[in-house]
């Protein structure tokens, strides 16, 4: 592709994921929001193999926050999800942990990567905003131009072997006429988290303030709308955190690996 | 519960999915197609915890084939889907493979098993029989009291590390004014194999003679009706079969484990 003299005259959603990703591969860093329209984006998990099985049983017994849409094998760094790509450069910004404390966070993890690892692509509910906004609700941290606001909530995920954690959880404000339209359209995408885990009581899963999310960031709730909490693909980094592999590598919250599959490939009827 | 003084008084659909598995354990042997109404039944393969990943990952990548309903861990013989159950006696009959081939069929599998073997429940397609049926669509083997018929295909499934093998699909005829109502109703229920995975051409897969199944039994093709084929639950053990771990336990086909979760639980919209 030609390179945009300027970052500004970039037409992100006019961008293919690989050229999205070339991109990021030569440097650029950015969240993902609003790029590739039309593709699917996706949080990752990276682990070695001895942890592999904990974390895809992890996955399968949370399908709502971690719904797998691809796995590459130990050692392998490209695969269909990412055509002539390169898990270890594609994405704008990691994050790494060593026996669960965070250490960095890189734009470029070539320098950790070994053979023994594992790459979890996992879905992002990016992939429904666009739906919704199709279904004429409004999406608050899009409109702000803002990360959207993320928490930890005191809901445990089932655990599986070593991996045990809390559901971490996005949040959107949609308006009271708007949340059964909200859920009905979401639902229809269980491979990008689906349907809301939860709508309108912050208080009842464990979150204090919506002013200070864990993750992100805040955005106002107007007057007639309600909180609205779908299960957010950054739960597994939270299990990661609490279960202490020695290595773990995730996407930074926001800076999603931009895939080559259509959005659409993960409506149900 | 009471025990029927002979098995034709026995009303099977009627039963609750505890009272079935009591009477499989106590030594019952039957195909359960028809019984505890409303309830899930599934399929099963169970592997020594070296070969889990690589079945999960398999059953990641091949999720009509292999939807996972739920993972027992390692030496666990009871979880939330047969709850006061025993995976190891409450299944009618099993299929027991060692290197890959087949050397029993117990009612029981008791002195088969290990601290390290991992259950695997795989979704079923009896689970959308019921809902074809409401529609309006006959079963051809329930109103011919038959086992579907399943055949081996010549579409590969995708590998996942050791495990590969073919796609093996289930049967039903269907007559061409209903085949799009078919396709509608079971891609309601992705979790038990979902819409049809091919439409009215056998050889096309690589079936050659629709009266030969491979498991189950053959059924009539009425003048009018198109073949319509359904990602099979068996496809696990065709695997198994190639891949040969030194161990692993099926269900007999036919012979499922009747599950606690309920028909509508795999739902979706």
């Amino acid at each position: 592709m030609t390179k945009p003299e300027t970052l500004a005259a970039l037409d992100r959603a006019a961008l293919s994921p690989a050229e999205a990703r070339e991109l990021f591969r030569d440097g650029l860093v950015t969240p993902t929001a609003g790029w590739a329209g039309g593709y699917a984006q996706a949080n990752l998990i990276i682990v070695p193999k001895a942890q592999a099985f904990d974390v895809l049983l992890f996955a399968q017994r949370n399908p709502k926050s971690c719904p797998i849409l691809g796995v590459l094998d130990a050692g392998e760094t490209s695969g269909p999800l990412l055509a002539g790509g390169d898990i270890r450069t594609d994405v704008p910004r990691y994050t790494v942990y060593v026996n669960g404390e965070k250490t960095a966070d890189p734009t470029d993890i070539t320098d950790y990567w070994r053979d023994d690892l594992v790459t979890f692509i996992v879905g992002c509910s990016f992939t429904f905003e666009a739906a919704l906004q199709e279904g004429g609700i409004r999406i608050a941290h899009i409109d702000q131009g803002t990360n959207v606001p993320m928490y930890r909530t005191s809901v445990r995920c089932e655990p599986a072997g070593e991996m045990s954690g809390p559901l971490v959880v996005s949040m959107r404000p949609v308006p009271a006429s708007q949340v059964a339209d909200a859920v009905r359209i979401t639902s229809r995408y269980p491979a990008v988290h689906g349907a809301p885990v939860h709508v309108g009581n912050p208080a009842e899963i464990g979150i204090a303030d919506l002013g200070r999310p864990d993750f992100g960031d805040p955005v106002d709730i107007p007057a007639g709308h309600l909180p609205v909490f779908w299960a957010c693909g950054v739960t597994p980094q939270a299990a990661v955190m609490e279960s202490k592999p020695t290595l773990a590598i995730g996407h930074a919250p926001g800076h999603m690996l931009i895939t080559d599959a259509r959005d659409s490939a993960y409506l149900v009827p």
